[in-house]
C-alpha cells in the first residue's frame, strides 16, 4: 500500500464538493470512516491495533508492553474547509516510513507505533488537541464530556453515537507508559522552509496560544423603525473588537484573529440581540499574548460583554537534545518555531520526549483547500521519518 | 372564536423554546400550520376561502366578484426570533372586527375580505413582501422562483414541497380587480404612539428602504502561522463596513444596520476566506439612503468586494384622502410615517387605494421576542378596524 494509494483512499473522505475543502470533525460519520481506514492500514501490515481511553488509535509494530516504544503519527481531522495535508500527511508518512524500513529489512529494537490522534483541530467542540489532551489528562474528562457542538450535542453524546464509551475517557497511564518518545511529522503552516530552501525542518518551540469566546449582548429590534440613539447593537461592538484585535497584535508583535462569529437572530432587518465572537491569539511569549487579550477584554467589558478563555497552551520547547540529534541526522535540517498547536506539544507538556518534523509548504497557506506540499518534499518527509525511526528504534 | 382564543391558537406555532421568539418562514411546516389555521377561521365563519396565484389567502364575506371589495389583514410569518404581534395582530384583528360587526347586525354593502399575505418578512428567501409583490407583479415570477434559501433550496422547490404550484405564480389580475381598498392593521414598531399617548395611529408614508448584500473575499489561512502582513482577512473589511455604515447613517440622518453575516469557513483558528454581510438602509427620502449605500459601496470596492442590491422600495405615500377620512372617523388619530416596509406599501405602489392602522407599542421593541402591545390597545385596534369597515363597506 504505497503513499500515493493511501493518499488516494483518504482523498474523498469528508471533502466538500463546493469548497474543495475538508470537513472532518470529531465523532462524525467522516471520523468513523477515517478510523476504519486507519484500522485497515494497520491490519494490512500485521500491526496490532489498540484504541486508548481517549479514542486515539495506535498501530503497534512489536509488543507495546515489551519495552518503552517510539510513536510516530499525527491527526486525521480538519478545520472547516481545511486542506488535505494538515494532519493526514503525518499519519500517511508514518505508515510509509514503516514500509520503507521493512523493505530494507530493518527490525526495530523496541516497539514502534503509528498513532492517529482524534479531534486535534477542535472544530466541533471548541477545544484543540482534545484527543491528546484527554490522553494526558490536560483536558479533564468531565469537562470534555460536557463540551457541546453548535447543535448543543455534548461530546459524551457524540461519543456514544460513534460507539466510544464516554465513561472510559481520562488520562491513560497504560498508553503513556508505552510511549518513550513521540515524533510528529506535519506540513509546515508558514513559509519559513520555503524561504530557507529546505524540504524538511525540525521543531524547536510552539508559541503560547489560546482561544477566547467573546459574548456581546444587545437588544433585538427592528432595523427600520428603531432610532440610532435607541439602539443597543452588538454588531457594532463586535466590529470594534475585530479591528482592535488587529491593532493590538501589531502593537505587541503577536498574532490575533477573529475567524468565527455567531449572530442572533442573524436577520437582515433585525438588529442583533447577541453576537458571539472568538479570538485566537498567539505570540513568541505569553506576555505579549496576554497583553493583546487584556486589551480586548477591556473593550468587551466596556460594551457590557464577557470574555471566556476556552483554551490556553503555554510555550512548548521540544527536547533540545532530541531535536539536535534529529537535525544532525538529517544533514543540519533547520530548526523551526511555530504558532500552531500540535498533539506533539501536548505530549511534550506532559513530559514525553517529543520532536516534530515539518515538510515544506511552498505558499505557506494552511487551513484552506489551497494547502499544498510538493510530492518530492513529501517523499523527503517520509525518508526523514524513516531515518529517525531507524536511529531511535534500532 | 374570540380574539383571545385566536391568539392562544397561534401562540405555539413556530415558537422557539429557547429564545421565546418565532421562526415562521415561508413555505415551511410552520407556514402550513398557519395556513390551516387561517382556513379554519374562514370556515368557522362561513367565509369563502380563495388562494391567489402568489399563495396569499383571502376569506371573503360576500361574493368577491359581485362588486369591488374591501380587504383587511396582514401577514403571519416572522423574522428569525420575531415577536408575536408583527403580522398576526392584523390578521387576528381582521377576523375579530368582522365578528364585532356581525354581532351588531352589520351587513356589508360590498364584499369584505380578511387577507393573509405570505412571506412578508423575506426571512427565508431574502425578499421582503414576496407574497404581495408576486401578486402585483412587483417581484418577477422567474426571479421569485429562482430565489434560494440558506440551504440552496429554491423558492420554486419550496413551493412544490408545500403543495403550491410555482408555475402558477405571477401578477394576479382577478384578485387585484376584487380589491378596491386595502386596510392593514399592524403593531407599531417604534415609540411614536407611546410618546403621543395614542392607542391607534393612521399611516401616512413608508420611508424608502432597501437591502444590499456585501460580498467580501479574502484568503483562507492558518490563524497561528500566517504573518499579519501576509493576510487577506475579510473579517477586518466587514468590521470596517459595519462601523462605516453607522457613521454614514448618522451623517445623513438615515438608518443603516448590519444584522446578518455569513463567514466561511467560520473556524476559530482559520482566517476567513469570505465574509458575506448584509446592509439594511432606510431614510425619509431616497437621496439620503443612496448616499449611505454609496459610501459603503466605495468601501466594499476598496476591499475588493462587490455590493448587490437585493431589494429597493421607493417612498410610499398612502392615499391622503383615505387616511384623512379614517383619522377623522377615529377622533383625529395621529398620522404616522414609518421606516418599516409592509404589504400595504406594495399594494399602494401598485395603485390600490390603501391605508394603515398602527397599534401602540409601549417599548417600541419589534423583531424581538420582547415585542408587546397592551390588551386594551389591541381592543382599540379591533374597534378602529371595525369602524373603518363599517364606514368603507356600508
Amino acid at each position: 500500500m504505497s503513499f500515493d494509494q493511501m493518499w488516494a483512499d483518504l482523498e474523498p473522505v469528508g471533502r466538500d464538493r463546493r469548497s474543495g475543502g475538508y470537513r472532518r470533525y470529531a465523532w462524525t460519520a467522516e471520523d468513523a470512516t477515517l478510523r476504519e481506514w486507519f484500522a485497515g492500514e494497520a491490519e494490512r501490515r500485521g500491526l496490532d491495533l489498540t484504541t486508548d481511553r481517549a479514542g486515539n488509535q495506535w498501530a503497534w509494530w512489536g509488543d507495546p508492553d515489551a519495552s518503552p516504544g517510539l510513536a510516530i503519527g499525527s491527526h486525521l481531522d480538519s478545520v472547516p474547509d481545511g486542506g488535505a495535508y494538515d494532519g493526514p500527511l503525518g499519519v500517511v508518512s508514518g505508515f510509509a516510513a514503516l514500509d520503507a524500513l521493512r523493505d530494507r529489512g530493518f527490525v526495530p529494537g523496541r516497539p514502534v507505533a503509528v498513532v492517529h490522534f482524534g479531534d486535534e483541530e477542535g472544530a466541533r467542540f471548541g477545544v484543540a488537541c482534545a484527543g491528546s489532551r484527554i490522553l494526558t489528562g490536560a483536558l479533564d474528562a468531565d469537562r470534555a464530556r460536557g463540551l457541546t457542538d453548535a447543535d448543543g450535542l455534548s461530546m459524551a453524546e457524540a461519543m456514544v453515537k460513534a460507539g466510544h464509551d464516554p465513561a472510559r475517557i481520562g488520562r491513560d497511564e497504560q498508553t503513556l507508559r508505552r510511549v518513550a518518545t513521540f515524533v510528529e511529522l506535519h506540513v509546515e503552516q508558514g513559509r519559513a522552509l520555503a524561504d530557507l530552501d529546505a524540504p524538511v525542518g525540525v521543531g524547536s518551540t510552539i508559541w503560547p496560544h489560546g482561544r477566547w469566546r467573546l459574548e456581546l449582548p444587545g437588544e433585538a429590534n427592528h432595523a427600520g423603525t428603531t432610532r440610532l440613539a435607541d439602539r443597543d447593537d452588538p454588531m457594532l461592538a463586535f466590529a470594534s473588537v475585530v479591528l482592535a484585535a488587529r491593532v493590538a497584535a501589531v502593537r505587541y508583535d503577536a498574532l490575533a484573529t477573529c475567524g468565527k462569529v455567531r449572530v442572533e437572530p442573524n436577520g437582515v432587518n433585525a438588529i442583533a440581540s447577541r453576537v458571539t465572537g472568538w479570538l485566537d491569539a498567539r505570540g513568541a511569549d505569553a506576555e505579549r499574548v496576554h497583553a493583546v487579550v487584556a486589551e480586548i477584554a477591556d473593550l468587551v467589558a466596556a460594551h457590557g460583554g464577557v470574555v471566556e478563555q476556552e483554551s490556553w497552551t503555554d510555550l512548548t520547547t521540544f527536547e533540545p537534545a532530541l531535536a539536535g540529534r534529529i537535525a544532525t541526522m538529517l544533514g543540519d535540517a533547520p530548526p523551526l518555531g511555530t504558532g500552531a498547536g500540535h498533539d506533539a506539544g501536548v505530549l511534550a507538556a506532559a513530559g514525553v520526549p517529543t520532536a516534530m518534523l515539518f515538510v515544506r509548504n511552498p505558499t505557506g497557506v494552511s487551513h484552506s483547500p489551497a494547502e499544498h506540499a510538493e510530492p518530492a518534499d513529501c517523499r523527503a518527509g517520509v525518508a526523514a521519518l524513516a531515518a529517525v525511526v531507524e536511529d531511535l528504534a534500532q
